[in-house]
């Protein structure tokens, strides 16, 4: 099951299929000692796009699941995919919407084991993800806590997603998902490029996920698995 | 666990607590032999009216748990409380929303063995619950079956409704529900006063809901438990 596996990953990259990567550094990217890529990201993403991605990431043994944005860039082929949820959206289209349509779709199809859903916390309010689903972003702590509750006690999602894409985050928020959480698997995900900022989430997240610094500091991003999985114990030094 | 009492629930009572009934009405529906009794309405809800009731209740051995319609009127004594969330529903408040606020607000306190989710898919159009929460009621059977398994596989909530309040629903459409499902327990409810009605649903749901007819019909609303519980298959009469 994705759900058992995914709960191995202590880091993760995410690569998006919106953006070019050259050879040598998808190769790095898959090689890095990561526990796993995700495929996905927010716009532009096609059929064609993500296969062409998966394509090129399945050569390498590195576990590749991709996150679904849209039915129509599905790509049966993945051994995996993430289904996401807003938890903190303001329309329903991105909590339950746009996921019963392709439930209908897909029907009968749909093998429920290589399926996992992600309950994210959206909480950077200049990001395209909280613009496309008009996230709440203005959260107290408590509110946090109260959002990883809902996700784990009331919609038994297997994971949840702290959410600050393109920007570091609070610490204490983080903190706060943390305190709401039972078994639920947290993900932390936006703006980490030191070892500092990579050391803090990884002691707060279960799982840390690295994007946009692949695109732009790829030593940089290959260096965060080593942050996040082989932490310094509190040496870690600004770089 | 009330997750587990309820699997044993066969026939239920809805009790109203804006709505008034007398101390035999309410005895000969508690020692009906029904499995249990929810209390619980869409409007006119408060802790007083709430309260009063379950002590009435609470007088007689049959299982009885109170549905939250608002924080302000939560009975902690009462043994279990389900939680509505409307899975049809247009606005984010009723999948998701009001629990979350409950949850921050109840916060370490929360019982959550004694809580059990019921996923609803409202399909009266002309009901206050489908009105409150802007339901999306006209659905193809296609549908039905997506928003099971959106509640089973998704969101893995305990139990999935299919609330016809005030009407007798369509078969075919509590049909497309059982299809949807795995192990979610299925519940129906509205419009049930004779036998034949009762046996339907009760062959298709794994729970059978009788609300209105205590206060529009008491006789016949007693016997919707034999009829539930003790189908007298196929050779039902009108009534």
């Amino acid at each position: 099951m994705l759900e058992e596996r995914m709960r191995r990953w202590r880091h993760v990259f995410k690569l998006d299929p919106n953006r070019p990567i050259s050879d040598e550094a998808l190769a790095a990217v898959a090689e890095s000692g990561t526990d796993a890529v995700i495929i996905g990201g927010t716009d532009g993403i096609t059929y064609e796009n993500t296969r062409e991605l998966w394509e090129r990431v399945s050569r390498f043994p590195v576990p590749c699941v991709q996150e679904i944005s849209s039915t129509d860039a599905v790509v049966p082929s993945c051994e995996g995919h993430l289904i996401p949820v807003v938890l903190n959206a303001r329309e329903t289209e991105w909590l339950g919407g746009a996921q019963h349509r392709a439930i209908k779709l897909f029907g009968d199809w749909i093998p429920w084991e290589q399926i996992a859903v992600l309950g994210y916390v959206v909480l950077n309010p200049d990001s395209k993800v909280a613009r496309l689903t008009r996230s709440r972003t203005e959260l107290q702590p408590a509110d946090m806590t109260a959002y990883i509750r809902l996700a784990e006690r009331l919609f038994r999602l297997p994971a949840a997603y702290v959410e600050y894409s393109g920007t570091y985050g609070e610490p204490a928020m983080v903190e706060a998902a943390r305190r709401g959480k039972k078994d639920v698997q947290l993900f932390y995900g936006g703006g980490i490029s030191t070892q500092e900022q990579a050391e803090t989430m990884a002691r707060l997240a279960d799982t840390v996920v690295v994007g946009n610094l692949i695109y732009e500091n790829l030593e940089q991003a290959l260096q965060t698995v080593r942050w996040v999985k082989e932490p310094s114990g509190g040496k870690s030094t600004q770089t």
